[in-house]
């Protein structure tokens, strides 16, 4: 959010909307906010739904007019909450993708290691066909690839600068709205694009990616938990989880983890995907039902892929 | 299905795995199938939880071993399903991005006779700043268009022939498996892709794109049931719902509609999702959580896009 | 919602509402009706978002305005549409309730067969300790016992004629509100009870029962597909079903559907308790997601009750 | 969690399973440890997949063997953690139950100020007939105060002592399974049942009950939000949400929120509902579903139950 209002006072001061004098003191004023300071925020959010207008009190705080003018004038909460959300849902990629090709990699190296050794292909859970540990692995590693082929698609949807102004017009500072507005998204590293402030496609597609990656995980973890069965014999994980009771036992629990958080964000999609219907030139409703699950889908994410790891890298035996 | 065994047929012919006569006479067979005798799918639908085993013999009904034997030899149920249902999806989205034009094309002629009328401007449900209809008109139209723009994307998502063989190690024809993938694939107007029987983000990507056509839909009929108020004034439609008590009303019951088919259908997504979690090589409990909900979602779909465009039509005035 | 109409006239007579021949002849008119004249209801239910309306009309037909008046006067579209509900929902109860009853007797023989046979105990999908079938049979029938005794709170839930009128006021036909409610419950053999027309409580309520029977019948279906793999080798099903490529397989496809049913259903309660956000004195976008969700949650589950029972009788081993 | 080591330690004692001096020593111990020292916990929690092995074995610490043996023996995580999360829903409902008086009572003095004020009726989006603000009072109510009574029935699904042991036989300590049980169930104030270890309709009893108390206050503030309209103008609210482009502007923040929780939590239900199918003994996957939906679903209700209040409260003018 402080990213975006240096973007925005410096787009008002290359359009000559501010003085150069009034946007230094601004951006000193931003630069110098202290973003631990949360309480300021959370007050503001409980009173006016969003944390912005407090955000920019206390920006403005000590600052004579013009200076106090050369911050946020001409954009609207959404556009400075949007625009942080595409910048930090971007960010939130790139440590997905670092995780998806760690995944990929620890694969091919269980490939290297296993990938000859016998195993009962199974459908339907029965027992269909030999084949070998490679088919299971290549059936795990080719979507975790494809869903990173997929980034620049999420990536398309969700680095769109939000820039509209109170209803959405893109009319501020008068006459130079769309210059503003394409320097702001030259600044922030974002793309310039139509207003979407009623559309949620964006974050409604990232959900998607999001829900693509934990099923994938998902399924590797299912069928590792299945493989780890007694009588199915095909794995062997080390340092997994204990039992209060029955000491002698050793619990997959990340690959259950896998599971239970592919199905906790396939439902979240469910919550998400309603903020589409946005009524009007702004619905709270809808709006914060995106901030009720998406950033629980990202962590959620996040975790599997660190637990995927993990669990890859516990394999002792794979195959017969 | 009659198509892929069509093709599958023809492929083997062209590897030379089965006879010029016989591949004839295959196809004869595949060719005179009454698809209307469903009774026999069903009640094999029954007994092995898909109607392939019945429908293959039923092909092969009548036949010599060698025609019999150019029928499916060397497919799976899952191959012949999957690719039937990337056919279909491809012909539903022929048919939705239809509606999705009618209703931009709608949009426009709105535009053009109320663009310029007087409208309040409206977030978080209070009046906000005076603007024209032209904003609400460009807000419903712009994500109708992008939705259209997406299909590349799902297409390429969902176009993909699924042929792998039972266990998804496309071997057969012994040698040959790449080769009569290929050949189906371009017999069925499909692309050649690596085998997806585990890998379910096509269906799911084709469920999220019906999930963001019916939400945009959905804001739209939540918008112009705000707008038809009492109070409001802002739209009279024509020809709408007629109520058994109250004779002097009429309710905006398609625009409801589509608020109820958007919630309808984002909330599929969430059983869709969780077919991600496929377990081993086929998953019979996964694999029909697709049957269960991709259907309703284009039906649902459809419907909301029928809707979308007698209600667009029945407009008699926009604006104050 | 024929009996509604009957019963209405019936309580329009006994509060002297209508005379005595006018509601003879109204009562024979509905009486008349043929229900399987849908076109005319499915017509209506396009324009009107219900099909009471046309429903009215028909009824009306012919009639001289007494008997016209005798029919519906004082009721409104929610009101026949609900009550209707109400009786439709018991109907299912009592055929579920005897689905849970021949599945836990089927469970009683397989006790009787098999209870002391050993097995063992698993828990997180690892051998835990050694026990015997009656285990894992005594887990199955406790939960579909204990769904039988919450059938007494569901039906409380949704027993409850829906009588309100046009704004939920019960002030029709003027004075005698009451009196009429209270017969309409009578003659339907429903309960007396408050207007419920903004609050969904009954059908969610309804909702949730189905998603714990599903739930229990998945966990059911889940664990004997376990149960059924080669290497666990604790379950033998006869008649099974068979694979179009792997004709040796016998797949466990009615266990497998049991899960997909309650995956499904668990899913639809999310949409259906959208519906409890009724605004106003009636919302047809929060009314018709009940339509969308409810009967299909129905289905599935009697469908999941049939396919448990055919399921569990065709055990042909259990235990090691 | 300790509650219930204490209580387990203190029925091993009185039957006679441990010793008098045992007893003191382990309880002393119990009492001892500081829950603030969640590190370990979460540790062990990343490693086992749940906190009680490593809370047995903090609690263990340089006891002796005798002492040592009377903490936690012949129970199992399962049984700690089930009724640990008991006696925490029951407090909750306790916390809610007192946010519903709060919000019952706040709607008599509304009654009180407000009930006779003419009000139109707004059915399917449209203006009906007159009324009075009491109607819609009423409706909102109503189904908060049954929601108060169907807690009877929520505190049956929810108290249940979880003890089941390792595999769920109660067989633990020798031949004392049943008087164990007994006397835990009474130490902590919860009911003796049979073990629910692998059905978990309790925990999802509570979800649905938490979806009707938000559903209902969504429904409040989603009519809340529609009546502080601009030309509806029915409701007037002090202390509203600022924005920060449109200073003039008085946001229903807090009727929007009550729409958001009520969706969340609606939607959470999906989730929670999939631990029904909880594989074999003891799922992990299915019950770590509960860990990731439940404590939300009761965040989001008090919060709504909070927000409600306030909402009412914050009323200046109702009605026309």
């Amino acid at each position: 959010m402080l990213a975006f209002e240096a973007a925005w006072t410096r787009a008002l001061l290359s359009t000559g909307a501010v003085t150069q004098d009034d946007a230094t003191k601004a951006l000193q004023s931003i630069e110098a906010f202290d973003p631990s300071q949360t309480d300021t925020l959370a007050e503001g959010s409980n009173r006016d739904g969003l944390p912005v207008p407090a955000l920019v009190k206390a920006l403005r705080q000590g600052l004579a007019d013009g200076p106090a003018q050369a911050i946020h004038t001409g954009a609207t909460s959404q556009d400075i909450i949007d625009s942080a959300m595409a910048l930090t849902l971007l960010a939130v990629t790139d440590k997905l993708a670092t995780g998806l090709r760690s995944a990929i990699s620890v694969l091919d190296d269980l490939r290297d290691r296993f990938g000859d050794a016998p195993m009962q292909a199974r459908t339907r859970m029965q027992v269909a066909l030999p084949a070998t540990v490679s088919l299971r692995l290549a059936a795990w590693q080719r979507p975790l690839a494809e869903h990173l082929g997929r980034l620049d698609t999420v990536s398309n949807e969700i680095s769109k600068a939000q820039i509209g102004g109170p209803i959405g017009l893109r009319d501020r500072p008068q006459g130079q709205g769309d210059a503003v507005a394409a320097e702001v998204a030259r600044l922030l590293g974002l793309t310039p694009a139509p207003v979407w402030h009623t559309d949620r496609s964006g974050p409604v597609a990232m959900g998607h990616w999001l829900t693509l990656v934990t099923g994938t995980a998902g399924k590797i973890g299912q069928d590792m938990a299945l493989m780890a069965q007694q009588g199915v014999d095909e794995l062997r994980l080390s340092g997994t989880g204990g039992s209060s009771a029955m000491p002698h036992k050793q619990n997959p629990v990340l690959a259950e983890s896998l599971v239970a958080l592919a199905r906790f964000t396939a439902t979240q999609q469910a919550a998400l995907a309603q903020a589409m219907i946005h009524e009007q030139e702004r619905s709270g409703a809808a709006w914060s039902l995106e901030w009720l699950t998406l950033p629980a889908m990202c962590e959620a994410t996040g975790t599997a892929l660190r637990h995927l790891k993990t669990l890859l890298n516990s394999v002792d035996i794979m195959g017969e």
